[in-house]
């Protein structure tokens, strides 16, 4: 095992703040910390839990930023790209028959296929998508992939643009440098040296401060100080995001449940390892936060919190949104045993 | 959502020691705090890091304490119970064939059948397994469920004492009573009152001190302080283990993949939410540890790390077993995109 690098070595070993716990019967049985930011339109901090300077890698959460780029570069208007795809584009989707045959039917529309997706392929998250492949003895193709609507993506920005597609995964092709470019111009931050790694679906990540992942939340959500090209782009994004949150993620789990029954005041985003964004067009702010341990359980509770502090869900939202909210654990039995829940002080006892 | 009770009022706001870093590309992408006890067969402390007085629910970590009673109550021997079933009592198999069949042939062998298991049903954790029980249209059993050589344990010491089995689970019945008494004594602590809650195979769950929970596995590990009759039993269930470490976890699976390696120098078990204990007999040690977070992940790495400082995993072991013990992380592409591995300054650069 080699030594650590420099930026191992620079990372905080102050723990996070103190944001879900996970309850069993009367006790605490685990802890989670993290950091989260919510931030206006023109940068300022509204409010912060730990350290939001800190540089975590987005991951999935800001492929709705990613998406700007297939509307900026002339990709969707020339290939008659609408809501579904742009949703699609912004998704990390459960790979059900309806996200696979969308990305399938869109690739078709660029004169490309599903073997031109390089993001790899997965076991689709749903779990009723992923029995019915192994039932009919066939394999996950790179369209079940999360990422095969932002991969399509990028692919039809590289087809409008007449570049070649092969290898669009690496760091060094157009495609990955206009995302980059359009990411650190909405997060307000020079990307060209921030640490870099390889994503799960084999495209660069790179570690972006939290408060600045939130202020580019907000840029979408407010359209502030972008120009008129980009506040278009931004529109469009939230509109089809709006229109089918079904699309971003999957039938129902926490985001696409959250989108649905706010009815598009609220675009949800997580990514791997506990990573959360919301972009809060009605209130102007935008949001991010990164719980230490990366568990993508206590992502959700958390950002649910924050809305809910935030009054973007309202006392109606919040009741009827509390499975996904503040989830009950049942063991195999189906016995309630325990929560996960806002951690100590998060909330008032009433908004619990 | 009920107020906070008093456990959870009590439980600790401190973070724990950092134990484990995951790493992205050159970052630290997420970390894993905890609290590790390493103590002697008389209860002394030999390491710690971390609140080790703090009380944890063991979960599953416990089985091979809960194990003795099978053998002290006489039903071991009534029943002929061998390696297989004594190995099956403190396991969380994998719903491996192997697994189920043994279990269903031990209930035979006590006049009972699946139906009589009371701890649920859920897919087997082999991936191979759920799978092959889907493509047949088949549905997981009771006999499946990771805890089911545990539930038959408590069976046959029910059917050998002559008490109903209809209800075994709950905590009024002497099955639960049995090992309340067997795990206390050999934790050393009173469990009357310990906080209680319900454990995912539906059988009570007890929060003990992890310090506490590293003295029983030392007390099975060093029979000190044991009568014969105890010490006879946990003989014969290290023995058991270190025969069939296959049957305690499952094929692959970082337990029986170190357990086989070191060739029953090392018993090893681990429960949900981040808990996990080992029992090193020619150390005459025993070792338990919770992550704060609860992941599973990191409770393997740190248990790892911690046998790596103890000298219970040697060079060529340590080499050996890398693959579990500081695993790679790879993306959909099969790509090297990360590490976990121990948080620093716990291991020597060498030991690493």
């Amino acid at each position: 095992m080699s030594p650590p690098s420099d930026a191992e070595e620079s990372a905080p070993p102050e723990a996070g703040a103190v944001l879900i716990d996970v309850t069993r019967g009367p006790a605490l049985e685990s802890r989670h910390r993290g950091a989260a930011a919510v931030v206006d339109g023109r940068g300022k901090i509204v409010a912060a839990w730990g350290d939001v300077e800190r540089a975590v890698f987005p991951r999935s959460a800001i492929k709705p930023l990613q998406a700007l780029v297939v509307i900026e570069c002339g990709a969707a208007d020339a290939f008659k790209l609408g809501d579904v795809e742009l949703a699609l584009a912004s998704a990390s989707h459960s790979g059900e028959p309806k996200h696979v045959d969308a990305v399938t039917a869109w690739l078709g529309r660029i004169g490309l296929g599903i073997a031109d997706l390089e993001c790899g392929a997965h076991a689709p998250y749903a779990a009723a998508a992923a029995e019915a492949l192994m039932r009919a003895g066939r394999k996950p193709t790179p369209a079940h992939n999360n990422c095969s609507g932002k991969h399509a993506g990028m692919l039809s920005a590289a087809r409008h643009k007449g570049e070649p597609v092969g290898g669009y995964i690496s760091f060094d092709h157009p495609a990955q440098a206009r995302w980059m470019k359009t990411v650190g111009e909405m997060c307000g931050v020079e990307l060209g040296r921030a640490p870099r790694a390889t994503d799960g679906c084999s495209i660069p990540t790179l570690a972006i401060p939290l408060r600045a992942i939130a202020h580019g939340m907000a840029r979408l959500a407010t359209q502030q100080g972008l120009d008129a090209e980009r506040s278009a782009a931004a529109k469009r994004v939230l509109a089809a995001v709006a229109k089918r949150p079904d699309m971003v993620s999957g039938t129902g789990r926490f985001a696409t449940v959250v989108m649905e029954a706010t009815q598009g005041r609220i675009l949800l985003k997580g990514g791997a390892e506990g990573v959360y964004c919301a972009a809060l067009p009605g209130l102007g702010l935008g949001v991010a936060l990164k719980i230490d341990d990366g568990a993508a359980r206590a992502s959700e509770v958390a950002i649910a919190a924050i809305l809910r502090r935030l009054g973007a869900l309202d006392d109606a939202s919040w009741r009827a949104l509390a499975p996904v909210c503040r989830p009950t654990l049942t063991n195999w039995n189906g016995i309630e045993v325990g929560q996960i829940r806002a951690g100590p002080g998060w909330l008032d006892e009433s908004a619990q």
